[in-house]
């Protein structure tokens, strides 16, 4: 598999940097249900020209903690100066003390929540990146993920760049430092032109604020207005959380540029039909969320809607698996007619790893973040509903749980198709021999999962339920690959990855 | 007030003993949900000869988190040498590394997990506490108060004890160790006999784990099995994490004793008639508990249930304050056919505090734990349900936001009667005079809030949701003082105070 | 060995109290120069009346950091509350802030620098222990060693007393809590009365600060002046860093008592001719401070001198082993004229323990705090000073190293009697078996350290040296136990020993 | 002064850069004896295929540990990757445990110590620096600083290099990685033709270890031998600690090629006339160092002695400032007979700064690295011997201190000429108009000193005692610009600094 030859290069770089951080590392025995989740690889924020600039990113970047948890930094542009902090976990634990907001002075900022992919995250790695260029300094930080990024980082290098870090977003950093262009924004976009994926930039140079979303709109990015003052964010919950307007979402490959003469809008390249990731709404984005238009909440009940609809059960309950596959089984519950009960209680106090020092702990089956309430489950029928079944590996636990409480049986509907497919714009998944529906058929999952019945919405069902009449299979309403195998760019990196790759740690002299 | 003199004094006494453990302190512009919360200070477990104790005892400590989140400890005893851990802070952060485990060697644990009342939690208040007594090593825990805590540490130090910790449970320690008798366990029952309140102790000797309930079974404790070895803990969640099974709840007055030789039960005093804090059912056990044989969660949606026959309304949607009022939000919902949504997001990753560093930035009304899904809300008459009502500045915050988010009519109902009176038996509560019901009629209270109507369920409402007839006004089936003024106990300390206390800090010679 | 039992007692005590330091280990392949040197318990200091008492305390420990590295507390009174600080590490790295001394306000303070005797040290255990006492709080801290302190606290277990810290301080706390006597001071002398040792006490109320030195004055107690506010501290030089003046030694067996009405001195029991610990002189006081009216660097020079007389050696060079030869260097130097030269330079920067982590490494012989000057070594004849030897790892290292930087001839003088015999009065020290002259004969031990001649000085020489006529055999002038066996008191603790000491972790019932 | 804008520009850089690390700040009333005295920047240090790599680095930056304190850092190569731990603190504290050496795996490494001239040290300055090059990847480190560095740095960012961290080092690293040769070795000579100043660079990559010295061998660099391997760098202490042979200096302008076939010498640019940085003896090399053949201490004895003969005095007592007037001092007093004591104490535990947190403690005079030893000072005639002055201000408060216990006569000799000129080859010093010698006459120094007599090594005398026949003032034989103005080299940066370096911070765009 190419992907994976992918994600050992990326080791290989990192070694060499690794710095005053000790990973938290996984034990054997430890339980680790996160690695049972999909991740979205970031959440950025920017806003320009408002006196509490860095509180209010650090702010938004609270409300984008979901989109990742393992590290935050904000930069603010003082009017004569950039201030860096950056720091390995929760926004809420970093930058919630009034003496980090006042070492980031200044009316603009920018900032950056991420979830790490690689097992030791580093410091280095934690954005926004930085670079003194000829025109001044620019920060910048990006949710996504380049599909010619290993393509460009080897062409740079052969041209003499020093890399850092290992995140694609340095690329940008390079290309920017090296265009021939005078303006700084020619420059972004000369950048721009050469870079494929799925992307959303938000960068701050020591005059504006600057926005791009990938010319797909892969990934999201929204413009919000507080005070008359403008923000870039990745969802509007980022908008709420301080109480500004949600003005619009930044068009596909559109390049968005604030400054103190307002909002300047560019489309440098020719525009194509959007093609936003459907795994957004299904998965990433927080419920109170606005995206395309939609209330993500309201698009989840709607699928569990559609998911009763297309497989029907006789039971006595409809369990969620909280919290994620909470609205889908309130829009199963309301569209079946089956109540909706809290079979399974969560422990939110749950960090991500706990010790199962012995064997015998271990057979215990041990619940760490999920219990069954008993008094729900014990002898009656029900639908257990999830979001999605990524390894497979927790859902079965759960559904044993559900046995052991004494479920008489337990029907199982999943809000989103069998996954099956590498991502390769920025979300963070197990390789693809990791995933259960890639592995199996239906019958085997059903066998696997210990269920008595199984069924996934259907691709069609699920653009139904998110108001489409039905998937275009010539020109698909959504990025989905995940789902179908239909990849909605080229994968430069996979075609020139594996012969080039290994030189690159052979030395020449 | 005499409860704000007992507060004083513990205060005095904490000042000479901070450590190396710097409190984060609240700013005046922070914003402290949990302020606004009740919190039960504790919950204790102990193991007696099992080859996995500490990893056992960790685990439940995990289970019983709600009770406590600020600090935790283990004692384990290997057959020769107690060992000790005690830490600020969840325990799944301090106790799920297997070396900590190994640093707990030996069959038998006994821990706790603990809310700190004061502003400054300190490591030696952390419990389990430990004595060498004549009879050898003795580490005991406790969840609850004692009545008469005060007066005993004052009668002891003026016999020359040595306090070292200002928790209540070294008042045991100090009777245990002062007893005239032989037995050890004659000894904890010589100081049991001596002291007055709501508590549930979990003890450890070389040979035995002993637990102890108050005479009215105010604070809960039960006994569970795992393999033929006993565990006592707080609550049943604690035993389903490691799969052990419950035997039965320790009884009121209890002393239970067990030993290589099996389970010893002893009742010392003459019994009494049960009367457990009905905040156990409403507020403090998880969901998934069982409490008196009934299931917590079910109970919770009883009690929603007869909230909306007793103060029906006309709405379209039905939203729980999470997580607080989600059961009896959809017990209400059942009963009163009105869909059950989430028009309220919380944000889990919210720490305690979170700075809002300037005036403009408060003024934003940042919603930092809840924010309003609005697409649920907007121009819908919403039935609000939380499980009760402290201050009252975390509810008025949310109709406001319910408000802002486009709701019609706003409708409060409050799963619990009002809060009025101060509690003493290790409930952890605002001064009476922050209470909102103890301040505010009903009708204030409507229009402080900002809703259209507030009704909150009547006492004999909760009685009846509880099994009961209604409550017993001359033996009433449960602790109820909070809401009726009607203490289960004498309150020992506060009758010797107001006389006494400034005493003990002026010197003699 | 009764030794090494009172060291295991203290051993199973300290079990159960580990907190939340984390010892740093000795790996086995690991360099500890440190362990082969004597170490003083402790280092005290106290002042009454002076608006900055903390500071000055914090100045003071700072100048008494060589009795002690490992820990230091502070304890201030404001008139109305005590205030505690106690951190593991140098004073200069804990008590240099200023947010740390204005955590101690007040007027009066007391403090205390330690060095731990066993493997852990713990938080709980550094001084000054503090209690609420009937008459009030009090604060203490010491320096010595109780000889009867396991008799003591074994009679007070037995009578219901908690401990919690494993020091010999403890029990001078419970003694005076549990005096029936009304005053203070009466209840301190009360305390007094009862302990054998030898000890420095300082200890502090919320009227008075109070010194105590034991009866043979082993220990050593000063009284200091400072714009006409009293001092109580170990050694001269802790009121040098101050500016402050000298006033006299606290008289053996002396209580002071300072109040705002002054200094009263009380003389509780029969006085006794004294006998002061001999290491003090040639081992742990500071070169510049005063002791007993001479000065400590003068007298190292006079015991070097008094040396070169009594074996003198042909030889080019006096070398001294840095820093602890250097005055007895000069003075054999001056005395014999042969050049003083810096042989071995010093490594200051060097941390206790260091690895050596495979084979390879450990055979280079590393030199981590110690390097040969080669150009002052080669072809050589040396005289190596140093003020003792100990367990003689280190000087056989020494030695070695000379041999290799090509000494010509290696003379070894020792400033101090070969060491022979445990201490119970606060010295910290090797277990018998482990002293080098206590294993060997003097010519075993020039065979052993590989030197071509080594001598001691005699206890003669050293008391001329230190100005008497000699050794006094009936009433020697000094406690020199280490060197000639004679103990100044009875060691209760051992006669009673090795019957009870097992019985303390038997339980009873 | 030019100077001073290099300085302003390094720490606008600096200011984005802050990262996880808070600076100690110096209080307004610190103490900060460290700031009076001059630093070297840099230790440096590697070897080529040994297996323990990394423990032998760890040991020699120890040794080198008297370069630098702020921080260290080791890169391995294991065969396959680099392996990188930076930290800051002293090598000893971090780099001593078994598992920091482990994760450098490898049997080539490369390390270096640091002081830092900049208020606040950060983590990504510490070197070594690694960059993956084409050819591979490549760490290096730097002892020196460039002459030409600024421009160098404001060309490659004008060509599109990114800069990460502000030291001169990555300039190195832009060179070599833009540079157009093939073989890594060419393309470090290219590198090193572009570049001025005075360095010592030690660099290392998949194959090689590499070294080179500046062409008048400002900074040192040396060749050692340990079973067979090479070593290199700065100082031969680091040598004699892991048992190493010391082979040869690395000669001036000379670049050394180490690999699995040995060394291989480079000559690239025209050979010229050594000129050795006077300091390294006077000043930074430790006392046991050999430098071009002569050892340290020696040489400081000989300046010492010559001293004696040139500034003759009556006096009663030599006494050293410790520890940097020890070897001097001892010269002085052979020379002229006076004997040599231990006049002033030095305190070993004291770290940079310590409070005196009010004027009146401040007014006391605190002493807390140095305390007079009064017995030998009072009412004798002294000769105070250091090796420099920088500020004076330490040189005055000894000199008080010596005049408050008590001498009757201070004469104050200085063991090197008057420091009247900034260094630019990295030696940290004040700003000139700091220096005593830049600001006052012999005879001002003398009365701002207070001294009876103040007397300097002349620079023909030094010159002398270094065994050279006199200064020769058309070819110097050593660098001492310090003294005498005479710089061995242009200073690039200077002379285009003051037109150019604003423009830098201003955005073009």
């Amino acid at each position: 598999m190419t992907r994976s030859l992918e994600v050992r290069l990326h080791e290989a770089d990192l070694e060499h940097q690794r710095e005053d951080f000790d990973p938290q590392t996984l034990d054997d025995g430890a339980f680790d249900s996160e690695a049972d989740r999909l991740h979205e690889e970031c959440g950025v924020f920017g806003v320009h020209n408002h006196p509490d600039a860095a509180a209010l990113t650090a702010l938004g970047l609270h409300a984008l903690q979901h989109r990742g948890q393992e590290a935050a930094g904000i930069v603010s542009f003082d009017g004569a100066r950039f201030h860096s902090e950056r720091r390995l976990g929760l926004v809420g634990d970093n930058f919630s003390k009034r003496e980090v907001i006042e070492r980031l002075p200044g009316q603009s900022a920018i900032g950056h929540t991420r979830y790490s992919t690689t097992g030791g995250t580093i410091l280095r790695n934690v954005q926004p990146l930085f670079a003194e260029l000829e025109t001044g300094g620019f920060a910048v930080c990006h949710n996504g993920n380049l599909t010619n990024g290993l393509t460009l980082r080897r062409r740079l290098i052969a041209d003499g760049a020093i890399y850092q870090a290992t995140s694609d977003t340095e690329v940008i950093l390079h290309l920017v430092a090296r265009s021939r262009r005078n303006r700084f924004t020619d420059r972004f976009i000369d950048a721009l032109g050469q870079i494929e994926g799925g992307y959303a930039f938000v960068g701050m140079t020591n005059k504006k604020l600057i926005g791009a979303r990938d010319p797909l709109g892969i990934r999201p990015l929204v413009i919000g207005e507080l005070g008359g003052k403008y923000i870039l964010t990745s969802e509007t919950c980022a908008l709420d959380i301080i109480g500004a307007r949600f003005v619009r979402e930044v068009a596909v490959g559109e390049v968005v540029v604030i400054s103190d003469q307002g909002l300047e809008s560019i489309i440098p390249f020719p525009q194509r039909k959007p093609r936003p990731c459907i795994f957004e709404y299904v998965y990433f984005a927080r419920p109170d969320s606005i995206v395309d238009g939609k209330n993500v909440y309201g698009l989840r009940k709607q699928i569990g809607a559609t998911l009763a609809s297309e497989a029907p059960v006789e039971a006595d309950v409809v369990v969620p698996v909280p919290d994620s596959g909470v609205p889908a089984a309130i829009g199963f519950a309301h569209r079946s007619g089956i109540p909706y009960e809290l079979g399974i209680i969560r422990n939110h106090y749950v960090g991500r790893t706990f010790i199962q020092p012995t064997q015998t702990v271990r057979e215990l089956g041990v619940r760490l973040k999920h219990s069954a309430n008993r008094a729900v489950v014990e002898g009656q029928r029900i639908v257990l509903v999830d979001d999605s079944i990524v390894r497979g590996t927790t859902s079965r636990k759960i559904v044993q749980m559900m046995r052991d409480a004494g479920a008489r049986e337990v029907h199982f509907r999943i809000a989103s198709p069998p996954i099956k497919f590498p991502d390769y714009y920025g979300i963070d998944m197990p390789d693809q021999d990791k995933l259960l529906a890639a592995r199996m058929s239906l019958e085997e999952m059903k066998v696997y999962l210990g269920v008595d019945s199984l069924a996934f919405i259907s691709i069609d069902g699920l653009y139904r339920a998110l108001g489409e009449p039905g998937r275009d299979p010539v020109q698909p309403q959504f990025t989905d690959h995940y789902f179908t195998g239909d990849y909605p760019t080229p994968i430069t990196d996979l075609v020139s990855e594996s012969a080039k790759q290994l030189s690159l740690l052979a030395e020449a002299s």
